[in-house]
């Protein structure tokens, strides 16, 4: 499906894109701030005078400034005056009520409003060839990244200390900047899927998660590792092993065809015969791109079957409440026949 | 105001806080993912299981875990029973169309929906003074980041190294992370107000303008600095005095019950007075808080009249296509008489 097959399948004369990466795929436009009004006849960007030279370098659409003598419903009448268009699309799942309120209210020229229901974020399911590159070069610095921290990692640093470390290197790598706030969860602090980093001391004896990205020319990596800082004991290497297994399990079946519920399925099953079913509590992956969080996933909600071309993570963990927890997650791009992993790093349990 | 009052003049049973940063100053919880539902009775953060442990440990609010079996229609709905809430107040400015629509389809006991238009937003327009002294903490932070880049940049670094090295600075000195994207604009390219850090070098003569900040124990710092790498030449100091000049005005002008538009319209005529008129062509200012972007602001759209402890950045700018450009900025907390001003960096040019 691409744009013109949008635009004939739902009726509409145009249509309104402000989500800030449909923006960027559509138009070359980085900033983000902005509305784009696409028809048959014209492409245009309107956005405000912080961003209007960068604008015209970055993107080949008919660049406006709205201003306070020129303001967006104004911009948007014209354009819709001149295409006559009366059946617009706009983004359900990116505008916000009361933007839409105002739509509704100052674009009268409108006889019919489509929500496009994430019809454009579909268009960027399937990465082009150059899109997957871009990945595997995000997700290459999120590796080097890894294998430095490993040298830097001691009891009494700060978790804090630890991702100001990670971050510094993904940059000196080449990361433009992160695609999500850096989680170094240490000791009990593991057992939370999404810890913030704090001024706990890095320990012996803790497990410590790291989930960490960067963006590359606009694309996301994201991976996970778990080390132990010291010799790990026999319940968490139990855990570490059985996420592991949950893991390289998934990685090994999934392909184009498979469903994200059926690889889910795999991992969930290794997990909840080990008797941590209930300590995994977030679904196996979801796709990556442009966002850190796109469609489809890896999870029991998702029956989307997945197609050549999509990057996926696996990421199954454990979460023991009290004790500490383990993720491992790699980002890969699905293949007719399986997957090309992005991620490098090594995977079987380390022990600083 | 306050919620109470909210829910008194509104008319609400219940109301439904979507935006994270509203979410947080609320309920302590800093995940940014889920929802609160608060009413007379009850005080609920529904979340998934990413978060649950770490909301526990943040929010007294009862905290419920949003999954495939308890999504989060269910968990709302049995709220409303509970409470017999009929009429709720919704964010407006925050939730998505799509989401709204889901809502009022699967809510079926609201009989009226409230849009809040940014009324739990202006809670936190006034500062408590623990609040001011995170903000002054978090620009101190800037401050120190902004002394060590003075020693470090150099002709032939990028912009984009440049910008790792201030970040890594930041987080040196206690950042947790950064408030937005690093802006570094060297050259031609800081005629850019928000030009994105990019593989071009360092060169004698730039302009380097560098806006930056952070974030402190929830809290975001801004400031914007702009030096040149060698000597400047007339024009390029021309245009430095008059932002300068621009700036130091407004700061000595600002004070409880002037307008936002009253103290931009200060900076805007010495700018215009020197023929740039048409090379600033953002507002003054705006407000900080937990969001960057806050209000009121410093701007010709705003007639809101400040009050003590509001937290308003003064960054007026000269922007000349082909050329370059300068920004200054500060983040000040307003009193009666005055600005207690958080950002301590030199501001006369400096010529490294």
């Amino acid at each position: 499906m691409n744009l013109q097959e949008i635009q004939k399948e739902t009726g509409i004369d145009a249509l309104l894109v402000t989500d800030p990466y449909n923006m960027r795929y559509l138009s070359g436009f980085r900033g983000g701030e902005g509305i784009l009004y696409l028809s048959g006849k014209r492409s245009v960007l309107i956005t405000d005078s912080r961003y209007t030279e960068a604008a015209r370098q970055e993107s080949s659409f008919d660049v406006l400034e709205e201003n306070q003598e020129h303001r967006r419903p104004e911009l948007l009448q014209a354009c819709l005056e001149q295409d006559g268009a009366r059946t617009v699309g706009y983004e359900d799942q990116s505008l916000r009520c009361c933007e839409f309120d105002r739509f509704r209210a100052e674009l009268p020229l409108v006889k019919e409003w489509i929500p496009l229901q994430g019809q454009i974020d579909q268009l960027r399911r399937i990465k082009t060839p150059e899109e997957q590159e871009l990945l595997a070069k995000a997700e290459a610095i999120g590796d080097a990244a890894f294998a430095e921290i490993l040298k830097i990692l001691r009891p009494g640093m700060t978790e804090l200390e630890a991702a100001a470390e990670l971050e510094y290197q993904m940059k000196k790598n080449g990361a433009s900047g992160l695609s999500f706030d850096t989680i170094i969860a240490s000791g009990k602090n593991s057992s939370m899927p999404h810890a913030i980093p704090s001024v706990k001391k890095l320990e012996r004896g803790d497990f410590i998660t790291m989930d960490f990205g960067c963006m590359y020319e606009g694309y996301c990596s994201d991976m996970t590792r778990t080390v132990v800082l010291g010799k790990a004991d026999e319940k968490q290497k139990e855990i570490y092993n059985t996420v592991l297994k949950a893991q390289k399990e998934a990685l090994s079946v999934i392909c184009e065809g498979m469903t994200g519920k059926e690889v889910d399925r795999v991992a969930r099953d290794i997990i909840e015969r080990a008797g941590y079913g209930k300590c995994f509590g977030h679904g196996l992956g979801h796709s990556v791109g442009l966002f850190i969080h796109e469609e489809p996933r890896l999870s029991p909600a998702d029956n989307t079957v997945l197609e050549a071309g999509m990057a996926e993570t696996v990421e199954p963990g454990i979460y023991v409440p009290g004790f500490g927890g383990v993720r491992i997650e790699d980002l890969v791009i699905i293949t007719e026949d399986g997957c090309r992993n992005l991620t490098r790093s090594p995977k079987e349990l380390i022990e600083l």
